[in-house]
C-alpha cells in the first residue's frame, strides 16, 4: 500500500544522515576511518562501568531499575550542580544531547521561524533544525549583525563554541561577548551546545556563554565524551521558565531518561572517576591530534590548509577549489579510507572541496597508512 | 525576562502529566498508592541484572559503550524477531514506548489531523496527541463507524487493545477484526499499544490488531513490564516503508538508543531470564489484582462498580454519578491514598465519578488498610 499520504507535512524535511548512511554501509574496523564523531574505546572505562553496575544495583536496588523523575534523577543533577557550579532547578537531564537539541527546537520553533547558526555546523542539529521545518541561515559569526534576516523573528543562534564540529574551532571572549550582545539587541535566544568542552589539548578555557548570558542561553552537556557514548545522557543548563516547557515536552516524549545509567554517570562524576578518565582521555586525544596534524604535514600535496583545534575530535581540511569530497566519496570508501565530506555541515551544501577528519577514533598506528591513501587520491 | 514571545505554538498544547505531577508532591512509600503504573520492585530481577551488566560488558566490550545503530543493536532486535516471529527489518528499538507513540504521532500528525483512540485512554497518549495539536476524538468502540468525522482525514486509531490503561479491559476478536475492517475500508492506520498483553492472568490470548492487519499496523512493544522501566526500551513493529521514516526522525532525536541497556535486554530474552521472570510476575500480579477485587468486594459502598481485568495493572471504578474524584483527590491525598481520577483519561475530560486503581505497585499487606481508608471517604 501507498504510505505517502499518511506521512505528516514534516516529514518533508526530514535528512538522513549521511554519516550514518555510511556507517550502514561499511564495516569501520576494516577501514581507515577518519569520518564520524566516535570516541576512542581505549578511552571506555570498562572496569569501572563494571563495577559502578554492581555498586548502583546494590546502592539504589529498586529504585535504579523503577520509572524515576522527569527532570533526572536527584544525585545526577546534584553531581553536575557540583561540578559547574549551577542550582539543581537550573538543570534537566535527557536522553542523550542529541534530544537536548531537538527538545529546545520543539519547544521553541514553528515552521518558517529563524534559528541562526555557524556555517559549517553540526549535521545533526541541521537534522534537527529541518525536521520541524525551521528557516536556518548559516551566518559568519564576525558578519553576524549584517547577515540577521530583517522583519523576522529570530528564535536563537546555535552555537559549538568549544572546538566546533565540524570547524575544530574555538569561539574568543570577544566573540562570545559580541553574540551576546547582539542577542540582548536583538532578542533571541543561545542555544550553547557543549560536548567537547572538557576535552582541551592547549590553552585556557574560554569563559561559556551561558556564563555571560544565563538568562537567555540554553547550554547543552553530554556524557557521550566524558564517559562513553552509549549511555545517551546528557543534560541542559538553562532557565527555570524554558526548562519548564521542556520538562512538560519530555514527559510525552520518553517519561524520563534512563534510570540506571543516570546512577552510574552520578556516581561516575561524583566519585571523582570522571576525572580520573578524563585525564587519561585527554593525553590520548592530544597525542592522535598532534600526530594527525605532523602526517597532514608531511603527506599532504600544496594547496591544502587545515585547522589547528585546541582540543575536541576533529579537524577541518580545504582543498584546492577544483576537488569535490562528496564526487570523491565513493572512490576514497572503496580504497578503504573514510572522512566526511565538508559540504555536509554548510546550511546550503557549498564548500564542496572541504573535508572533515577525526582523529579520535581510529588507532594511532593506522593513522599514517590512512593519511597516506587520503592523500594519494587528492 | 518574559519567554512567552519565545515558545512554539505546540507549547500551546503541552498538557502536564497529572500523574507526574501528584509523584512531584508525595512520597510514594509513605501513602497507600492505587496510583500510577508502576510495576511492583518484587518483580525486578536485581541479581540477574547484576548478572547480565558483567557479562554484557565482557561479552561485547567497548561496543557496549559506544555508539550503534539508530534502528537498534542487531542482537536485540533479532532476539525480538524470534520472540514475536516478525522479520528484523520490520522492528525499529525505541528509547521506551513513550518514544514509540510520540515518533509515530511525529511521523504521521498535522495540526488538526484527527487521530482517534478509545475513550477513556492513557494519559501518555493524550499528551502526545495534543503535543502535536492533532483532532483527537474519542469513540465508544462499538460505535465506530457512526462516530468518524466526516470529510475529514484519519491518520491513525490508537488503542491498547490488550487490558487497556486505564479500563482493564480487552477488545474481543470480532473487535479487532471490525476495526480492521474499518481501517481498510476508511484508509486509516492503526498504532496498537502493546505494553502489558504479556501479563495475562487468565483466559486466552487474543490475536493482535498487527497480525490481523501488519500492512496498516504499528505495534508497540515494552520492556518497563516485562523486565524494568528504568531501561527505558521499546519497540515498534510496522511496515518498512513507515519504519524508514521513522527511523530518520529517530537519528534527529536521540541517534540511537541506549547501547548496554539494550544487549542486557537482548541477552534477558534471548537467554531465557525474560520468561522466568514473566511466571514469576503473573503468579503475584495475578494474587495482587485477586485480593483487590475481594477487597473491593468487601468494602465498597453500594453503587459503585469496577472491571474485571483479565492482565496488565489496573482496573476502573465507577462511582454514583455525584462524586466528583478530581474535588475529591486533594483529601484522599491528604487522608494518605492515592488514585488517578478517571477523567484524566477521558478526552473531553468527562466521567468525573471514575477512578483508576493500579494493582501492580503496592505491597499486598498495605491493599486492605488503603481500599478501607478509600471507602470511607466515598
Amino acid at each position: 500500500m501507498d504510505y505517502k499520504e499518511f506521512f505528516s507535512a514534516d516529514t518533508g524535511s526530514f535528512m538522513r544522515s549521511p554519516v550514518r548512511e555510511i556507517f550502514r554501509k561499511v564495516d569501520l574496523s576494516q577501514i581507515y576511518s577518519f569520518a564520524g564523531g566516535y570516541p576512542s574505546a581505549e578511552t571506555f572505562p570498562l572496569e569501572t562501568i563494571e563495577r559502578l553496575s554492581s555498586e548502583v544495583l546494590r546502592k539504589y536496588g529498586a529504585k535504579a531499575l523503577q520509572y524515576g523523575a522527569t527532570q533526572g534523577v536527584p544525585e545526577l543533577r546534584e553531581a553536575i550542580s557540583k561540578r559547574y557550579g549551577v542550582p539543581v532547578e537550573n538543570i534537566q537531564i535527557t536522553t542523550s544531547s542529541q534530544q537536548g537539541i531537538d527538545v529546545c527546537t520543539r519547544v521553541l520553533v514553528d515552521p518558517g521561524d529563524v534559528v541562526l547558526t555557524t556555517n559549517p555546523t553540526y549535521l545533526g542539529a541541521l537534522q534537527s533544525f529541518k525536521s520541524y521545518r525551521a528557516d536556518v541561515v548559516g551566518v559568519e559569526l564576525d558578519k553576524l549583525e549584517e547577515a540577521l534576516p530583517a522583519g523576522k523573528k529570530v528564535k536563537f543562534f546555535y552555537a559549538i563554541p568549544d572546538f566546533q564540529n565540524p570547524s575544530g574551532q574555538t569561539m574568543t571572549l570577544q566573540q562570545r561577548e559580541k553574540l551576546v550582545d547582539l542577542a540582548r539587541k536583538y532578542d533571541f535566544l543561545i542555544v550553547e551546545d557543549s560536548p567537547y568542552r572538557e576535552l582541551r589539548y592547549e590553552g585556557q578555557p574560554v569563559p561559556t556563554i551561558y556564563s555571560l548570558a544565563p538568562e537567555r542561553t540554553l547550554h547543552l552537556g553530554s556524557f557521550s565524551k566524558i564517559m562513553a557514548p552509549g549511555f545517551r545522557l546528557g543534560w541542559i543548563i538553562g532557565a527555570p521558565e524554558l526548562l519548564d516547557q521542556i520538562y512538560v515536552c519530555k514527559q510525552a516524549l520518553d517519561l524520563c531518561p534512563p534510570i540506571m545509567d543516570q546512577y552510574m554517570a552520578a556516581e561516575f562524576m561524583a566519585g571523582g572517576e570522571l576525572d580520573k578518565n578524563l585525564a587519561h582521555t585527554i593525553e590520548l586525544y592530544r597525542d592522535k591530534r598532534d600526530y594527525l596534524l605532523s602526517l597532514l604535514e608531511k603527506y599532504m600535496p600544496a594547496g591544502v590548509s587545515w585547522t589547528h583545534p585546541e582540543g575536541g575530535l576533529f579537524l577541518f581540511v580545504t582543498l584546492p577549489e577544483d576537488i569535490d569530497t562528496v564526487a570523491l566519496y565513493d572512490r576514497a570508501l572503496a580504497a578503504g579510507v573514510a572522512y566526511v565530506a565538508g559540504s555536509f555541515f554548510y546550511v546550503d551544501g557549498s564548500h564542496k572541496n572541504t573535508m572533515r577528519l577525526n582523529f579520535s577514533f581510529l588507532d594511532k598506528e593506522r593513522m599514517e597508512p590512512g593519511i597516506k591513501l587520503l592523500s594519494s587520491l587528492l
